[in-house]
């Protein structure tokens, strides 16, 4: 048995990543390394994933000094995963430059028995038809968070519902969510989200934060604002990754402790932004988690009206 | 004298403006209108503006009835400026059909000794030249806000910059303050306009909601999610007169109560956005402004995290 419990499914890459006025080449990265980092500050998580012969031992030993669970992340003879991108002045936006799937192409998640109770699951951007596969493999009920792509929706859309009927929490962007629902409000969006099966649709707005919107409650996070946005790779695996690692640690599925969950996923999401891959994120100190936290809080407060 | 304590300088306006699934033509619009609308509903404003014979009286009555203060809006022979857009399926982008600017092109605000000491004054987006005329033309030393557009950073910069150094409260998008000051995060680019003169950014980010930067200080209000946004015309106008209007109403430029303001111009602006032109905004009761504080304020509580 495993002491984990949040299992996370997803990519594990190398990124080549350009900005502006920076350029890092085949750095650590990817959907599941960035949500376990964030997770890794809150409980203890296991990775699904695969990585090749090329992988680097130190990348290896960083998450396993983090007590991330490796054993079902595969090694394969091949290449690693490898996304190269380019942000633009507004970094918003970004251009890929190159994909190279490598073992990820062939990539089957498999879960042994000994994972396969955990009771918090979280399916980060893979192929629906692998989210689906994960799911089936799971022995126990866990609570489930996806995240998905417009690619999914695009090419492989049935899956991806199939995939949102047996969710708890979905995460999307609010184009995203439109294009799933064909709504043009990101709460009318929800409300269908909502009424295909998840409790919790989780609408990401980048800089802009994120909302959490349920039956019966919205909850809105601003991003912490940062003088200096050095690296928004992986920051929306990172703040799904903190808030799973909350929820998780807290195991509690109310929505009072999903909006905490959230504003720890804006706190980690923050962290990952001030550096280039994990550079920040993997040395947080929870005296830094705190202090974010209150300047989140503090963001928002505001003195009685009276009208 | 005048028993207003804001003055309001800017467009009065006829909009004809398409959606994707509705249209609506020669609708009351403008920037002063939406502005003083909003702040009609905490303080007594006046407009300086201008509008052409063919101004229905039934728009004047309407103002009139709201206790905002027309002295200073000229009528003169020719046409209302009118402004004809049409918004995409994301109503955060929109394209303009037709402009005619009418008398508005040959439009010079006139103060009279009256209003020229109003404590307050908001300059809604207009030429720079015409803003630095109505400053000149003030006897006090009033509390300034200014507006702007991209329009202006591009052809008369210099003018602008000229406004941003003799204003209290500089309204920009998050776009146009990185091309003001071609800072590449908003927060920096905040701090630069701060270096220049005003005391406080509002950097407005659409149906994500504004913050508020001080040298020392960071406040965000997201917008309030609305199922139906049906016509964002006059949203960041609105949200500028609700916060004047506030502050002009308790007489106090403390970042604590420009918190509130913004709150207000949060509040005011989820009005505008659910009607075309002021239709709903126009109807608003203190207790529709109460609920939404509340709803506001709820938006973004959460419990303490221990960590």
């Amino acid at each position: 048995m495993t002491d984990s419990n949040l299992l996370i499914v997803g990519s594990i890459g190398l990124d080549t990543i350009e900005t502006q006025s920076d350029k890092v080449e085949r750095v650590l990265g990817g959907a599941a390394v960035y949500s376990s980092c964030a997770a890794a500050n809150l409980t203890h998580s296991a990775i699904v994933g695969v990585v090749g012969d090329d992988f680097p031992a130190e990348h290896e030993t960083m998450l396993k000094n983090k007590n991330i669970d490796l054993t079902c992340m595969q090694k394969k003879p091949g290449k690693t995963f490898f996304w190269h991108g380019r942000y633009r002045d507004d970094m918003n936006e970004r251009d890929t430059l190159d994909t190279q799937l490598g073992v990820f192409g062939e990539f089957k998640p498999e879960i042994p028995a000994s994972h396969a109770n955990i009771p918090y699951l979280f399916l980060a951007n893979i192929h629906p038809q692998l989210q689906l596969d994960v799911l089936d493999a799971m022995q126990g009920k866990p609570f489930v968070a996806a995240d998905s792509m417009n690619l999914w929706i695009d090419t492989t859309p049935d899956l991806l519902k199939q995939v949102i009927r047996r969710v708890d929490v979905l995460f999307v962007n609010d184009e995203e969510a439109k294009m799933i629902t064909g709504q043009s409000s990101v709460l009318r969006a929800a409300d269908a989200i909502i009424a295909m099966g998840p409790s919790v649709a989780v609408i990401k707005k980048g800089d802009a934060g994120a909302m959490l919107i349920s039956r019966d409650d919205v909850f809105a996070t601003p991003a912490i604002p940062l003088r200096e946005v050095k690296d928004p790779t992986g920051a929306g695996d990172t703040f799904a990754g903190g808030m799973m690692g909350y929820i998780a640690r807290q195991n509690d599925r109310s929505f009072e402790t999903m909006k905490q969950a959230a504003v720890l996923g804006s706190v980690m999401a923050s962290f990952t932004v001030e550096d280039f891959s994990l550079n920040r994120l993997a040395n947080v100190s929870p005296d830094d988690v705190r202090e974010r936290i209150e300047r989140l809080r503090c963001l928002t407060v505001f003195k009685d009206i009276e009208i």
